[in-house]
């Protein structure tokens, strides 16, 4: 009776808008996003579900409920996408919990409780230098401010363009709704834990915090052949020594603790000159503030021993994202509720952020996640199991269904 | 008498053509380019010199000895720069050499030789990705071809407008001289050796051999934090460790090689992926070809180690110049007019390549060097005492009137 997710018209019709690239690209108020989330509000109309949009552009679809002045029983993810991202990471859980509602009416009717699918507008900051800025809005969170992309484009200037478009959708109306009772997302888990356990089902208890710093060597820029190798002060040998404390600082810290040296541009980076001044990102996470402070006490020790008046080292820290547990009792109910369709969830952190750390911040919130084959995401190769893809679906519908009816 | 060749009026004046920039942009057949070379060829017109320029833009100053069927005795340098070059590198060689023709002409009058000075068209490969494409078409040497700029324009047409817009100057010849009996290069050193050892010239016996490889690293990227630290195929910690090896693979060798890794790139390079592939290059450079050989073996053993089925590790060599002896004879005479004139000269070894590398693959070529403050060149603070700037010209008027007169 259900058709499979993988072949439902709207996700397909969404994927299609990139067809023309690699993979998904779906950057917050671009085009293409404009066209996802008309669409996605159109099907709401045409499905008779009240159609909202707020001033962020995030899209809010509701099944009312018989007890309209209990607060609504929420799921989403967001609409956006990194640069040639995959076809799951976001509208999975979106077209997921449209399915879910779908099914629910179909077969229950109206619920007692409004149940609502949220399309958050950004959560990836693949656009502008700032991330989660849709639920951040909806949950009533700091936002930073003064944005631009790469192109010099304003965030404003690209919100308020974008977010006129939606606004003049016939039958959609422009307001932020209050906050709901729960949150719950559907998501791929972009790791490999999951495939490795050989489990359909992820129930998230924490998502990671995460610091991450950049780390800036001076040295000085000579000629390569023209300057005898004693006297260099070559920032990329410095550097290098820093990279090989700060790899097995952190392999002594803690297994579960991820380290990422993932950005790393020299200054000024031609072969015949001595490397002048490098500049490097590091990334951790681990769901415990402890272990982080542990890290960040031996990185900022590392980076104090090698600065010298002759070559300064600096630090700076520029995301510190605190671990954030979500909640145990939604967590329990799901768990029971995989049990009794024939799962063997298995509980985990999840290692990257989502839109559930903002929202978890205000309301009940829990995480459903399926498999990602070969643990890939971020890319065009993300895949998930059709089958998988339907579990998650399957769970997530009975976890509504406890929650509304 | 003698104008010091700082305030020279045709130095100052080709100097000033990049007065709006950081520091000397004469990037070869850009407008300041052609600029510089016009003017070069109307001060030898108004000087009654033979002024000639030939396919490629090299020009030619002859003052025409009293015995024309002999070869000509010639010096000079090259007329383009670096990016933001500094006012010396390349341009004092000219100058120079063109103030000591006059001087020798003023008080001595006609030589028996021919005295030519010399400004090449290009030595830097700052433009196009070849270096002394000047000397290279004056010596009859192989040159690459094909070449394109940064943006897309070829090294063809921009030869042919800026040659057209040379050979349009009154009184002067379109030309390629037949080949000099001798080439003597006056430069600055480019490096520290002179100002540590407190020495006013430098006596080149010889230019490195210089070998430059590209290493190319492959992992899998993957997602900072959701991939487990265990299984990952990090392309930066497998560079790291290759950085270290070769570091030390390199410090011993020999004291004298010099080993630079000047460009490092990382794929996709954002904060929160584990790096796919790192690309580096390698610059080594000596005066022995077995010191050269013996690194490149362990160059070679060290890649090999680290290339495996899981992660390959690649080199390519694209830069392989020989070293270069410069002439014995020239260069004992030399040392015999600078003790002459009260200096002590030094015999050192360029560690950078000159034009005189090609010529010295043709006929008998000498270089006299004069320090570098700081050993820095290549940038706008590249700087030499004026009275050094007299030294070397000093040098250099004695050692072409023993060889033209």
């Amino acid at each position: 009776m259900m058709t499979p997710i993988t072949i439902n018209p709207l996700f397909q019709s969404i994927l299609a808008l990139s067809a023309a690239d690699a993979g998904q690209n779906r950057l917050v108020y671009t085009p293409n996003w404009v066209a996802a989330q008309t669409q996605l509000l159109q099907a709401g109309v045409v499905d008779d579900l009240q159609a909202r949009v707020d001033q962020y552009g995030n899209v809010y679809l509701d099944l009312p409920g018989r007890l309209p002045e209990l607060p609504a029983i929420a799921t989403g993810s967001h609409m956006d996408t990194v640069v040639n991202g995959g076809a799951l990471d976001g509208l999975y859980g979106i077209i997921g919990g449209l399915t879910a509602v779908q099914r629910l009416r179909h077969q229950y009717g109206q619920p007692k409780r409004t149940l609502r699918i949220i399309a958050f507008s950004e959560e990836e900051g693949s656009r502008f230098p700032a991330t989660f800025s849709g639920s951040k809005y909806y949950a009533r969170r700091d936002q930073v401010t003064n944005l631009v992309d790469a192109t010099g484009a304003s965030f404003e200037a690209a919100r308020i363009t974008a977010v006129q478009s939606l606004k003049r959708i016939p039958r959609v109306i422009f307001q932020r709704p209050d906050l709901p009772a729960t949150f719950t997302e559907l998501h791929i888990e972009q790791g490999p834990r999951l495939i490795h356990e050989h489990r359909t089902i992820g129930l998230v208890a924490a998502i990671v915090g995460q610091r991450r710093f950049n780390i800036t060597v001076h040295g000085v820029a000579n000629h390569a052949g023209t300057t005898p190798m004693v006297g260099r002060i070559d920032a990329l040998t410095l550097t290098t020594q820093l990279l090989v404390q700060l790899q097995q600082a952190a392999a002594q810290t803690d297994p579960e603790l991820t380290y990422t040296v993932g950005q790393l541009a020299v200054v000024p980076n031609t072969a015949n000159t001595i490397p002048g001044k490098v500049t490097f990102s590091v990334d951790f996470r681990h769901p415990s503030s402890t272990v982080l402070d542990a890290f960040e006490t031996k990185l900022t020790a590392i980076v104090a021993a090698a600065n010298q008046p002759q070559h300064p080292v600096e630090s700076r820290r520029w995301v510190n994202d605190v671990p954030r547990p979500l909640d145990a009792t939604m967590l329990a109910n799901n768990r029971r509720i995989a049990s009794q369709l024939g799962y063997h969830p298995l509980t985990l952190v999840s290692g990257a952020g989502h839109d559930s750390a903002v929202m978890s911040q205000v309301v009940p919130t829990t995480m459903l996640f399926v498999p990602s084959i070969g643990g890939i995401s971020h890319a065009p190769t993300e895949q998930t199991a059709p089958d998988d893809l339907t579990a998650g679906v399957d769970v997530l519908t009975e976890s509504l269904y406890h929650q509304a009816y």
